[in-house]
């Protein structure tokens, strides 16, 4: 279990949202996340007056291009966030918790891809396309939610305002992004290294990778069973649906992937729901793409979530175990840099911008 | 659907059991389910007196080393079986429905890997470890089930004797084998070239296979949803099972993965049963390993399952989702190639020939 956070400043409305142009932080810059929040700034053309970018002592130094100028990545200090707007910490939940609340004390709002402030009562957990408005409701940080329950939840919560989810049994495919870049050149190099005959010896992961899976990575409660990763799933997901007590089985798994998560799910329902109505649902939700040809055996995978903002969704059909027809089972794919983590952060700040 | 299969020979219980030594036939020999078969025969000191080895007019030419000595593969025929006491089929359900039925008039006891006799009255689908007595009750062919039933009804049988198994909810990560040694080859060749930055035109699979997953390449049922690698699971599970009822909602996906299946199995009991239960009944039973270390987060992964006869167990815990106690999470790896495939069908040999 996490210790608990500092206290955060109390809500403030009138700094509840943010002002452009915005003078941006990011944190933990030399990483998968990091660089992703980087290239969705861009990307998505955020009214950034400056970008300042901070790494761990080891990391930093290097120069990192933003809108075709160099940026320097600094170590990490106690003053980092003088004059900072908006800070995004793709770091660990340790750096989180000793930085935010200095960024936040600095005037900065914060906007966290660690577990940190997950559970934290005073800080909203926000999937802008599910719970956007609560973005508002912050003390100074905003937290990102766990990968697997972002992109769950994307198809998820279409499906529940019509029709309340009741239980979910998921099993996952995690990719290596969720582990860091470190862990993504693990499964480049393993692989290049079984494919050539060569000896491979595992920095980052406990496991070889190379045309391997395994259980995610993540601690073992020796009470539950369950892995930190599948716990935070079941967090994050009670949290963005506004249900605490929402049952919920998860089995999470790293998968030989770069970037994308995908998550078989079986959903039951309080009422029966059929495909097409599930279908029509999906099809109008925000930030979902559906992949659902089964003539042409084409569904959502990595390779096509990759790079790509939207989450995909498809395999939708009855789940053959439930005879009351009230449980359907649905594959969704979603890029972990992304709607995993650094456009949601991203998305968050756009909300609070633009309203 | 499959199409009915020809009618086989009526059971004579003389000719159920296999008399030593025995004149053997694979059909199939150059695949990689063939050829794993071979090696079984050879590792497990079968008293084969003499082995005949057929492919397709296409891969037939080859020679293939048994207990030293080489073998040619020849094109199969119509008159292949004469003399042979056991014929095992590792070839598609067309050449099955085509030739078991010609073995079998010509006096051999057929063991077919495809799935064209699965669903036959007179054929006994069996895994020794759960229903080998059934193997008796053939009337010249037993079918080998669908891999990852084979697979999976490993640790669920174990538990379903102890207490009845009443759903099972399963999400697969399904090994390259499974589609065959063409698969192995597209997995291995796309990735290498996906490595060095070389275009790759998939051959065998629809979808790119380098560090990515997708559905089950099977056909899918436009009615259901299912496609028919899930259907087939369903089948043989309840069949292994004897519980044509069996309520079973399961996902099959293709995972990176050379030669080991993995399962998420989420299984719900008649009673409440406990992890240490569960546990204590997989240590007895034969043919699982159990992988079960929370504190050094090991558990079953397919390349530890790869090359070995036993099915891993692990990761059991309770499924949170069900409050009644009654559901298990569990996680099976075993190799497609033997438990799946090859040694499950050497081992009905075995049963044959020992009692």
């Amino acid at each position: 279990m996490q210790t608990a956070a500092q206290p955060l400043r109390q809500p403030e409305p009138q700094t509840a949202r943010l002002n452009a142009p915005l003078h941006v932080a990011v944190v933990g810059a030399n990483g998968a996340v990091g660089a992703a929040m980087i290239a969705c700034l861009e990307r998505r053309g955020l009214p950034v007056a400056s970008l300042r970018l901070f790494a761990s002592d080891r990391s930093a130094g290097r120069q990192i291009v933003f809108r075709g100028q160099p940026v320097q990545v600094r170590p990490l200090s106690d003053d980092a966030f003088e004059g900072i707007d908006l800070a995004l910490f793709a770091a660990s939940s340790q750096i989180a918790r000793r930085y935010a609340p200095q960024a936040v004390r600095q005037g900065a709002v914060v906007i966290d891809n660690s577990a940190a402030f997950r559970m934290d009562p005073d800080t909203p957990l926000v999937v802008p396309e599910v719970n956007g408005e609560q973005a508002f409701g912050h003390a100074g940080v905003i937290a990102n939610p766990n990968c697997c329950a972002a992109i769950a939840v994307m198809a998820l919560w279409p499906l529940h305002v019509a029709n309340p989810v009741r239980r979910v049994i998921a099993a996952t495919y995690q990719a290596a992004s969720g582990a860091g870049a470190e862990a993504m050149d693990e499964l480049w190099d393993s692989t290049e290294a079984y494919i050539h005959g060569r000896p491979f010896r595992p920095r980052v992961m406990a496991h070889p990778y190379a045309f391997n899976l395994f259980s995610h990575d993540s601690p073992v409660d020796p009470d539950t069973g369950a892995n930190e990763e599948e716990t935070k799933v079941v967090q994050s997901l009670r949290s963005l649906m506004g249900e605490p007590d929402l049952r919920i089985g998860v089995t999470c798994v790293r998968a030989p992937v770069l970037r994308a998560h995908s998550i078989a799910l079986n959903v039951e329902f309080e009422r029966p729901m059929s495909p097409d109505q599930a279908l029509a649902l999906l099809e109008r939700a925000p930030g979902l793409r559906i992949v659902n040809d089964a003539a042409g055996n084409h569904f959502p995978m990595p390779s096509e979530a990759s790079g790509r903002d939207e989450v995909l969704v498809g395999r939708v059909r009855r789940d053959p175990s439930d005879p009351t027809g009230c449980s359907l089972a649905l594959f969704v794919a979603g890029d972990q840099l992304l709607k995993g983590a650094a456009l949601n952060a991203i998305q968050i700040a756009e909300r609070l911008i633009a309203e």
